[in-house]
């Protein structure tokens, strides 16, 4: 069979290059044939269709269609016209005559359906063995659980048989079995991408998810997906902006350490604290966040009221067919028979509760980095305990759609004993460019080849600029800086950061007096100026305007030149505010002069991990 | 007794005329004796105590506390520490030691609570009459139903017991009996009044409400209650924003005739016409809406899973206690028994589909216009079909929570029958300044004496000049004076002339040297500054943004200390751009220095009046 590699880049590149579309086609099926593992789909579209599919595209044409010709599975809780919808319960089949609006959408884009890929029957769990057909293995490990409940599409992703999968993830569905192969799974906000046509299990949470060898094909298949949908009324408008340089400091929360839950596994423990030695490398600040009150929203999911959805959404069905369901499935559904609708709503309280207590710990930070799973099972441990098992999978996933985040999971590295090492970022709703950002620079830096391929990472394609219409850019230099007391100002206002850089040589800094929050200020001078170390953060008009409305004297917006001669808005201090101030030009910058002063470094850390002032801090 | 207004207008006139708040709670214990209602009250403060608490409050001072000396009641099923509550169920009764959040608010600006009011039991009802105590009178029409749930709340306010008094809404409770006895009613959004301290009935929709004489009135008591509350989990930041000019015309949604529902009440219909033409002489623009949706989602609330939370807020009482409830409202709430989660989550999909269909509906005009109640009711016709009377009172009112708008019922005048008229005005969430800006007007309009006591209405109080909530005054000191040649550039923006004046004695006014536009900076000294005239032109952000991003080096937008004290953003200049500059500050001000200087004037002159340059000088 060909070897042409299938994450996009190379598949497009290959396109290009004259490789055939019939013998990309083949080569599918040489992989799923070298795979012998017939777990992975539930439904596989025929050679010849696939190529009738193929031939439709018309010729190679990635600015029309950004994902011409690419191959990908689909989870078999998500309608593809013409193919059967089975939820892994072959009794509840049904044939679809639509697309679900993802899947066509992606179809517009030029992607090319394979097949209906297995999963914990309806989509009920996070191990991947809780299905009626045969179990998939895991693509690292045949030992293992391939994890679930997004099983064959993970598989079939790591494997190389298809560029990405869809997946769905309602307490994890899409991080853990890409946590537990080896690649990257991308958990959209809630409502980004329709789910419509989607065989529901939680309806308030539901979220279609994507796997991808990775993180820019994972963000590619996403942007190409998400719409709002009138077909799903949870749906949302989600601005999808694209992949670009990120701040280079971003504050992590992570769990503090008497919290983390590895279950004894030593060498997860390992891992996570190497991939938080990475993103340290990487720029960022942890900062150590008390994790019980996530714990226990995480709870609610399978202890609470949700598991009525579950029902719910399959009551007509399992009252006439309860004997079918997988054993499991159907006692963990079944729960939801005793439940009320008084208990509904005390879930739906109690949630409201932790939503509202961990909303301003949620806002003191960037993002979060915790394991996408806390361990790695057997399927034969799983298969012993299947409840225990699982509800451990969902550590560090149960809270997450509950609590309105967006996540991905990302390889990092390989463990002590060689399994796969995962870290999920999580930011809220509508930051998921921010986490993938991250999630970019942390695969790149594990040095991974890609699933279970041994394909090397693609050479990363350069990222746009942010986007610049009618926008305003604007220079800071002090507090305003990526990880500094009010840079969560700039945040809250959806600034984006374009770069650092420096002023021309025409400026002094002064440290001010008198100030609660430390600042600096600039002045231009006619001579004697200097460079000095600046960040361009790129803010729309109407957020530019409340900004500068609420700064205080005596510190304003002018104009600043910078070391290439362009001029761009920026923080200047008047003359009148520098009584007391000293002049701290020599040391080139704000940074600098916090890191040598001590005192200053630990006032910024604590207004900074406050949840009264993280990101709130008055100007 | 005495006839003082209680109004607060009036009230707080006659306080600072010299009227003693011991004349003003006798006057309040005379008027309940008058009223000759032993339905209003279920607890009342005794004089004395009530003479301790206005005691408390020092002399008048209407600046530090806006409610000082304000009589208030509050509805039976909201705290008030050192009374029982009882929510009409007196085997429910507790003596909570705390005030509920609004009421600490109210009583912190000086306002005294007279006693807790009678209510539909569990404020469960519309109607005034399912209560065990003796039902309370319409203020209006002894014969009818005072409307409900908050019954006795709107009766109190009606008669000039008190100024205001506070209800709940969940389905209409604070606008139904606002409407039947000719007061204001003001159901705030969702979550803007805490209900930390309220006895649930369903807490995802239970909203804290307002009775009052005024829209003002009314508008006042939201402003000062109004806040987020961590007792509160649904509880959000809501800005509220100050009585302002309204924009002269705005698009009102009324529903489409065929869907107009009075259940043959003539009167109440020809009402209703008449309302719409004050709304039309008021410059609104009229736009039918088919609400049919509506209607369904009002459907949802007593039909469906909500009733479900009136249960779980008193679970454990009805089980032990069933005996003891109303029977109208045992009915009601045990109805929920049979209810599962699964239905509840149904019942939540269902208003979820709703609101996305109806999402674009509501946004396509600015508010809306509907009767309050669609009839009236006697309390014999009540009592003798309680189910269906209730629910059709509902008609307007049950949708509003469950879509996430708020709304304020206005008296409109007197029907045909003599009857009250009243109509609701809705709009989303957010948005009850604007509701209130409205129903002021439609209140004058009608010329209507206040609720039940003749009093005329008070002279209104002028409000701010235009809406400047989130607006920027910006303070401009040269080529953007009015009549100068920038200044088109603010009128191109929408800028507003507010006023001119001067600032602070700390400034330096400097003639720039080498502009094209003739140009002064201004630069804030330590010593030896002065006064100069400056003009203060107001924005909205985003032009403001746009604005500070066009402004060229040297100058910028910083603070600049007014002569009151007051700091406004405006313009400065950089000490380095001073070089060849004059300093002119000896004359006070740029136009004084342009009128000395013949050829600047001319120049000036010719910018101005050049169609190259007119209003589109570059800056």
């Amino acid at each position: 069979m060909s070897d042409v590699h299938f994450d996009i880049a190379s598949l497009h590149a290959a396109y290009r290059d004259g490789v055939g579309v019939g013998d990309v086609i083949a080569t599918i099926y040489a992989r799923i044939e070298a795979a012998d593992d017939p777990g992975i789909f539930i439904h596989l579209v025929s050679k010849a269709n696939l190529l009738t599919a193929a031939e439709a595209l018309g010729p190679f044409d990635p600015a029309a269609k950004p994902l011409w010709g690419i191959p990908f599975a689909v989870k078999d809780n998500i309608d593809v016209a013409g193919m059967p919808t089975t939820a892994a319960c072959a009794e509840y089949t049904y044939w679809p005559d639509e697309d679900a609006t993802v899947v066509a959408r992606l179809k517009a884009a030029g992607a090319l359906v394979v097949g209906k890929t297995n999963l914990d029957q309806f989509a009920t769990g996070l191990v991947g063995v809780r299905t009626p057909y045969p179990i998939p293995r895991n693509a690292i490990d045949a030992e293992l659980v391939p994890g679930g409940s997004s099983s064959g599409s993970a598989v079939a992703t790591a494997r190389g048989i298809v560029s990405f999968a869809l997946g769905t993830d309602t307490a994890g569905s899409g991080r853990i079995p890409a946590g537990l192969n080896n690649i990257v799974g991308l958990k959209p906000t809630v409502g980004a991408l329709s789910t419509g046509g989607v065989v529901p299990a939680c309806r308030t949470l539901d979220c279609v998810s994507v796997f991808a060898l990775t993180v820019d094909d994972a963000y590619a298949v996403f942007s190409v997906a998400a719409a709002r949908d009138a077909a799903d009324p949870y749906s949302r408008d989600i601005a999808v902006q694209p992949l670009a340089a990120r701040p280079p400091v971003l504050s992590v929360g992570i769990p503090a350490k008497a919290d983390l839950k590895f279950f004894g596994d030593v060498a997860m423990q390992a891992g996570f604290e190497a991939s938080l030695a990475m993103l340290s490398r990487l720029g960022c600040r942890l900062v150590e966040i008390p994790f019980g009150d996530f714990y226990a929203t995480a709870n609610l999911l399978y202890e609470g009221a949700w598991v009525a959805e579950r029902y719910a959404a399959i009551r007509d069905f399992m009252e006439a067919n309860e004997a079918a369901m997988h054993p499991v499935t159907r006692k963990i559904i079944g729960g939801a028979r005793k439940l009320s609708a008084a208990d509904a709503f005390r879930g739906l309280y109690a949630l409201q509760a932790y939503r509202a207590k961990l909303a301003a710990v949620i806002a003191s930070v960037d993002l979060f980095c915790v394991p996408t799973a806390p361990t790695h099972y057997t399927a034969a441990a799983v298969l012993a305990d299947p409840v225990e098992t699982n509800s451990r999978l969902g550590t560090y996933t149960n809270f997450v759609n509950l609590l309105d985040m967006c996540g991905i999971a990302v390889p990092t590295g390989k463990r002590d004993d060689g399994l796969p090492m995962s870290v999920t970022l999580l930011a809220p709703a509508g930051r998921d460019v921010l986490t993938a950002m991250l999630a970019r620079d942390l695969h790149v830096q594990s040095g991974l080849s890609l699933g279970a391929t041994g394909w090397p990472q693609p050479n990363l394609q350069p990222v746009a600029a942010p986007p610049c219409d009618g926008m305003i850019d604007l220079v800071v230099v002090g507090a305003h800086l990526s990880g500094m007391p009010l840079n969560g100002q700039l945040n809250q206002l959806g600034a984006q950061f374009l770069r650092a850089t420096k002023t021309a040589a025409a400026y002094r800094l002064y440290a001010l007096a008198g100030q609660s929050v430390p600042k600096p200020g600039l002045i231009r001078v006619a001579d004697g100026g200097t460079r000095i170390d600046v960040e361009i953060w790129r803010l729309e008009p109407e957020a530019f305007g409340r900004f500068v409305a609420a700064i205080p004297a005596p510190l304003g917006i002018g104009t600043v030149e910078l070391d290439d001669g362009t001029p761009a808005k920026g923080f200047l201090v008047e003359t009148a505010g520098l009584d007391g101030a000293s002049d701290i030009s020599s040391l080139g910058g704000w940074r600098r002069f916090v890191a040598r002063n001590r005192d200053m470094a630990d006032q910024i850390d604590q207004q900074r991990n406050s949840p009264d002032t993280g990101g709130h801090v008055a100007l």
